[in-house]
């Protein structure tokens, strides 16, 4: 299925991006920005692969990733004071990278015949996983812990893919409306500012 | 063997709202919440598993556990103001899970054939790497690294169980024996608020 | 390979106090100290054999690496005031340990037949990943991260040892040429206390 081949590669980008942009604000040198650049963007795939047993992962086996992930994290070094142009644009690629990894995670889960909660925390890992990572190497409480329906829409869209490969609904379409669902909500929840319930303890 | 499979739930469900607790501290929205008490109760057979090449985890292959962890999670974050009731209890079976997940590793590790020293120290493993994996998201020092007892407990319990493997001890026995040091320890550390030496560098 | 075998023992030990030091500088009781040691130690190791699927990791199945490690840390939670005279021969025992260590890693890579820029990858994560582990468990932004050349001299031997696989070279000249040449930049790193270009997005 090569849209969702292009659409993954779109997203590699847009979070290697968001990674490296993570490291240059952390004052990080070209090495560190390199790192950050790389582990947000391989590192939820990486890690439900090792969680699946697939090894090497995904990225070791197909290179397009690594280098993709690491020529992005350069560009972003070397042009970070003109990509204020992309920020609104890198928005989009972020909703549709958030999206297609959920799917690809979900999916893959389930063709390794993972129970039903099981896929959808494994597509729902694969998407957020590396920009917690990211946090962590950052010296931060993960942004998607404390402030973000970013994990909802996740949420929402593993759900629905497991709900339609239960009815066996066709495969495309199954992807296609779980992806779009990710998405949207992503989108409609930086236009309309969501988020999710606290606790309170305070 | 039931009784350790029951105490290995009701470990789970501690730890998970041990888990779900740290992130309430931290203001961190549901989501957040749902990670970390998952993530503490799961975290370290997971890592235990990924090490022993024993893949998909315990927790992929019996999703007991991810039910159990997240149901708790949720309860924990929508009842947290009624829980100071159950905080003492807790700390039992907080103890009891303890136990239970340093045996269950020591155990799985010994029937994966690795040495003495790599048994112990994966056993310790499977009932602490949750907890530094939670502390560590929620951006603290681990509090085992500093001002616990905690984790000789755990040694205790596995160094315990390896000797008792090699002398060729009756099984149930030697899980029992190992589990019970591990929680008596640990509740007379927190009776008597004991703490490992420093190195006091300052 | 014998002499290769004695380096990575030495570089073990090496990344052992440096990790168990950073733990004696944190503040951290004696179990915390061990913990830091250990990882610093073999972390970058065991992450590289999981994601190349080799488990149990080199350390489970040679525990002379976690006797070493955890021997390293005690001698210096316990020695650590008289420990000031090791300091500078510390630094030239890390350099060791960072060039073999790079050298291991790639090397095995190229082995399991990963392509070559994961073979180079890999045996930098080889090297650095340990010590941002230990540095993510300090609750610090890794060093290697901001302000080191340690990760370039890294790239260097890696992409050395990559090179002289294509080209056929024999095997102990490639890894002893790229051994030195990351102990060289690391040395001539710390003599001339050169660093990597920051993108300065202040």
């Amino acid at each position: 299925m090569s849209l969702l081949y292009a659409l993954d590669l779109i997203g590699t980008a847009a979070f290697a991006a968001s990674g490296a942009w993570a490291g240059i604000r952390r004052d990080m040198d070209l090495f560190g920005v390199m790192v950050l650049g790389l582990v947000t963007a391989i590192g939820g795939g990486t890690l439900r692969d090792l969680l699946l047993g697939d090894t090497p992962p995904f990225c070791l086996q197909d290179e397009i990733y690594l280098y993709i992930a690491i020529g992005v994290s350069l560009a972003t070094f070397f042009l970070h004071r003109r990509m204020d142009l992309l920020r609104h644009p890198l928005l989009y690629f972020d909703a549709v990278g958030l999206g297609t990894f959920v799917v690809i995670g979900t999916e893959k889960a389930l063709q390794f015949e993972t129970g039903a909660l099981s896929s959808v925390l494994l597509g729902v890992m694969t998407a957020t996983a590396g920009g917690m990572i990211r946090d962590m190497l950052a010296n931060q409480v993960p942004l998607i812990l404390r402030k973000e329906v970013y994990a909802s829409a996740c949420l929402a869209g593993g759900v629905l893919l497991v709900a339609l490969h239960h009815i066996a609904a066709p495969r495309p379409v199954a992807l296609l409306c779980s992806a779009g669902l990710v998405i949207l909500v992503r989108l409609l929840a930086i236009r309309f500012d969501w988020a999710l319930p606290k606790a309170g303890s305070r």
